[in-house]
């Protein structure tokens, strides 16, 4: 992976940031942010502004640049990727390092006095606003609203937005209609005593209206804003997709319906003047329910004192918690998901010791299987497939110049997922096609060793996720081992592979409560830069347990695996676990050969089915 | 336990709400928070003043009372004892529930329209005072200051602040003069380009002067703020005790020294003032750094453009990582308080049989054995002597109304602890003195599992001490157990038994990464209302660990006990440990009968020695 050759565009960007055609005076600083309008964590081509500005192309990461600096915060993550893909212009930011310092604190430290510091209002949240403005004005600096997107003016042969077709989705999978969520949505607005709510994360759209779309890679989402009221539902949205017959007939708009149910259709571009209308009308104690990771620009729009912020929105923390069609749905995309890979692995393992698959066809190939399965739509996020010292690059995508072939002398990795119409899937396995290391299989089973202590744990209803994050870590740390992310993030239903409130990891502590019908992954790793890369994940869901005391009637919680595929024995060494431990693996491979194994003897897909069979012989424990 | 009749104080206090006397306009309710005007948890008799308006008397509680209204917020530790001290006027807010209303939320809901809510601008922290002033703004609400304390205009036998004479440490105790300590304040004030810095709480100022008090029960400290400049020392400070020659001496108030560490000795009272000159002096650019738990009084005398705030202070982090000299006066005080600890617990042994000995009395005999030690200053907090039901009062303090008598029939907790002039202990022992049931039995060894887990923990530097709370839980919510406390708390070099910015709780994400040298506890427990209170609590010394890969030279750390008294053996399941755990709590004990055992040795102390050696015989695990 050679780096991007930035100088000439940040010479450009750098001239337009004085340029007052697009600014009102100029600014010694300019933020771009990872996110699109929607603050979505995965973005569409004409959205990856920081990619094109700075060469990194990871999921995460906040680029500024200055008069004399550029500099990139991204997380653990990325740190080796985005060392690879930015040129000596760029200073690398790694968070979550002590001496790294923070975007507000950095800016500080290297502006001249009284400087302005630009950013598209419409990209950065309103609470980043908040806290970075404030943090800016107390040093005297200023941050101004840049109403055009200054990459935008560089970016001259930038893709157009896509505006693709609408698929709709019916109550099997859903569950709930459109019309009942709107009904539970407004209720929570009158708790609230809101009168307005205000959609803007594109997979709250999809989820209230049950439909989904193409528009970014991955995301079954479409570009759409929604304003609901207590007697009105406006969408914004653009484009032919709207005249689709089947549209037409979900959203029931040709029908007469009672108006609180009618659907006001209008231009994706209009919400903000909408919103501003709204903004102007209201009396006051009349109240804007929007998240407080808004746009800065929607958020402006409601005058400060008629706005009601809260971190979750009621459509994020219902659209968590699955109902029995959804979950239904899950378990049968984990089982086809698990056909396919159990396909892939016997596969791999056939050919990699010719030394002729790379990890570009591993990946085609994992795809090329889950796409023979039913109700199959695309791949949830890029197929992390990566062998040796690229699976230390822990959200790692194959292209041509890092393509390494697999082979019998090291580990692979493979982080992959698909989007079916009736679930989400995201499973990763670390396996060995030769015979692995010693030290490769100690720390493959401490890794394991977190992934039960996590999907075996017993909490007590009410419990957030952040508080079991360290259980998967405790058998690395005794060995002095630790990974740079969290332990597990929500998953949604057909919607996006990461999704909130609720998850695993150190790094938050404003995650809701774990609750029975919420999905998480439990992803533990552990990564040797320049050798290798270990993870074992899950897709796990919150169900009740059964416990003897029962946390005196509070409830129990435990998780049940989605994700039922073969966790490579061989790579296990049984002198590390527990004897609760072997057992956890011996029924999970047990679970696997009697749903996964029917699975594949109905598909009629016997080598498979023999190598299923194989990779789950119960493990022996010596005492 | 009777509760306190409020009924005629309420009346009363509702009557000065609305009289022009004390408040510009009638407030329509009134705040008064648990602490004084340092913020302390532990506070002198005249600054109870939520206790006297309630009669609820824990560390921890806010009153709140408006016109219809009395109610009172409180945690996990307290339920039982708010619910017995206080009468019907009052409403018990168990904080941590999911149902319980926040105050903010609370007031919304019972206030008239356009109400004013008033505080003590001096007892409320400057970030509640925030907080809960936007969240009452924007119901259209105000929070007011109200000057004079309303509660200390209707109490009419408040007690006196008191002034106690001053103990001065010598270096062999702190191990750093005042000086030095002056010097690597202000260089960290030159780091973060503040003149001055405030100093409010009131730990903060007796470890930075090295001077101790005895203002607060069980805390050594006394009331005084200092004001530290970069050429200027101002101590507000009220009394003859700065007529006191070792005083004197000690801060070289009458040597000619060079004028930046000559001491400005000023009356306590002329804080506000003095702090409102110090910030109409400023001039842009130059800052006050002040902690955000400072008083809004204080806070509000720096003009905001001019305020540096930060949730710990400089003070605050540089005490809690304890110096040689420290940690080594740690280790002496934690083994006279042993010594204490196995004479009582020898002679509860024989006495308890008879039925003679009550809850008071045996709290009564720790004393007179800890006052035995050398150094004994006091004990560090009212000591929790509790038997059967009484145990699962949190934080009980055994009275004549609820003082029962201990029995071979039930189980005694005993939570206790001692200033020595050379360190601070807080110890808990769970102890039957008969034959305790298989199910009290279960939960002590759960108890135990969690205290080992926490104990043993290895972990990365920089690793927050939240992160380890759940590993004391793991195994109680196994079985649908848990305790609504959090594991532990900082702990003070002869200071506050609670100090910051360290902890290991699920209830902060604020605290600081532990680091080596810092002093915690380590407390898990199980209450079961109405039978009894399980707890086993050690001080632990965060170390340096040896690990096998040491987190890529990030380093790792664990705890080392500094409290050695036996953990009653009789109380253990040892069937429900693991052999490790079973290994720990022997070479435990092991090192009580080394360490301990000499102790009692050289002061002769032999019937106890024996008992030591009867208690810590090794556990067996029959496999």
């Amino acid at each position: 992976m050679s780096p991007k050759m930035t100088t000439e565009l940040l010479k450009q960007l750098r001239h337009v940031m004085k340029n007052p055609r697009y600014v009102q005076e100029p600014v010694q600083a300019y933020i771009v942010p990872s996110g699109d309008a929607h603050q979505s964590e995965y973005i569409a081509p004409c959205d990856c502004r920081r990619a094109f500005i700075s060469g990194f192309d990871g999921s995460a990461g906040t680029a500024i640049v200055t008069e004399q600096h550029a500099a990139m915060w991204t997380d653990g993550r990325y740190f080796l990727q985005a060392a690879q893909q930015m040129d000596t212009n760029w200073t690398l930011m790694k968070m979550g390092l002590k001496d790294t310092p923070t975007q507000e604190d950095w800016l500080v430290s290297v502006l001249p006095e009284g400087s302005k510091v630009g950013v598209d209002p419409f990209i950065i949240p309103a609470d980043q606003w908040k806290r970075m403005s404030k943090a800016l004005r107390s040093a005297g600096h200023d941050l101004v609203p840049v109403k055009e997107n200054l990459i935008d003016t560089i970016w001259t042969d930038c893709p157009q937005r896509p505006c693709k077709p609408l698929i709709t989705l019916d109550l099997s999978y859903t569950g709930v209609s459109w019309r009942d969520k709107i009904v539970a949505l407004r209720s929570k607005m009158a708790e609230r005593k809101v009168l307005w709510f205000v959609v803007t994360a594109l997979d709250e759209v999809a989820w209230l209206f049950n439909l989904r779309g193409s528009d970014v890679e991955y995301n079954p989402v479409f570009f759409a804003y929604a304003v609901i009221g207590m007697n009105t539902i406006r969408l914004f949205i653009d484009g032919e997709r709207m005249m689709d017959p089947a549209v037409r007939e979900h959203l029931q708009l040709d029908s007469t319906l009672e108006p609180e149910f009618k659907i006001q259709v209008l231009p994706y571009g209009s919400i903000l003047s909408e919103l501003q209308a709204v903004g102007a009308s209201l009396s006051p104690k009349e109240k804007v329910w929007l998240s407080d990771k808004a746009s800065y620009a929607l958020t402006e729009a409601i005058p400060k004192a008629y706005r009601y912020l809260t971190p979750y929105t009621p459509i994020c923390t219902a659209k968590a918690v699955k109902n029995t069609s959804e979950t239904e749905g899950m378990r049968r995309a984990h089982i086809k998901d698990a056909v396919a890979l159990c396909e892939l692995f016997n596969w791999l393992e056939k050919e990699v010791p010719k030394g002729t698959v790379t990890e570009i066809m591993a990946a085609d190939k994992a795809e090329e299987f889950r796409s023979q399965q039913k109700d199959f739509v695309e791949l949830s996020f890029a197929t992390i497939s990566s062998t040796g010292p690229n699976g230390a690059i822990i959200h790692y995508k194959p292209v041509p110049e890092t393509n390494r072939t697999l082979s019998v002398n090291e580990i692979y990795l493979l982080d992959s997922g698909a989007q079916y119409k009736d679930g989400t899937t995201d499973v990763t396995r670390t396996m060995h096609f030769g015979t692995p290391s010693a030290y490769e299989k100690e720390c493959f089973t401490y890794v394991l060793k977190g992934h039960i202590a996590v999907s075996a744990a017993i909490f007590p209803n009410g419990t957030k996720g952040h508080l079991l994050d360290s259980f998967a870590r405790s058998a690395l740390w005794d060995c002095g081992l630790d990974y740079l992310h969290g332990t597990g993030h929500g998953v949604g239903s057909f919607l996006n592979v990461h999704e909130g409130p609720c998850g695993i990891s150190y790094k938050t502590f404003a995650d809701e409560p774990l609750e029975a019908g919420m999905i998480v992954s439990d992803e533990p790793g552990y990564y040797e830069d320049g050798s290798f890369g270990i993870r074992i994940e899950n897709v796990v869901l919150v169900i009740p347990a059964e416990t003897k005391y029962n946390f005196k009637n509070r409830g129990s919680l435990t998780f049940e695996p989605l994700t039922l595929v073969p966790i490579q024995t061989k790579m296990i060494d049984v002198s590390l676990l527990t004897q609760k431990e072997c057992n956890w693996v011996n029924s999970y491979h047990q679970r696997c050969r009697e749903v996964i194994g029917a699975e594949l003897e109905r598909q009629g897909r016997h080598e498979a089915l023999r190598w299923l069979l194989r990779e789950t012989e119960p493990l022996v424990r010596v005492q």
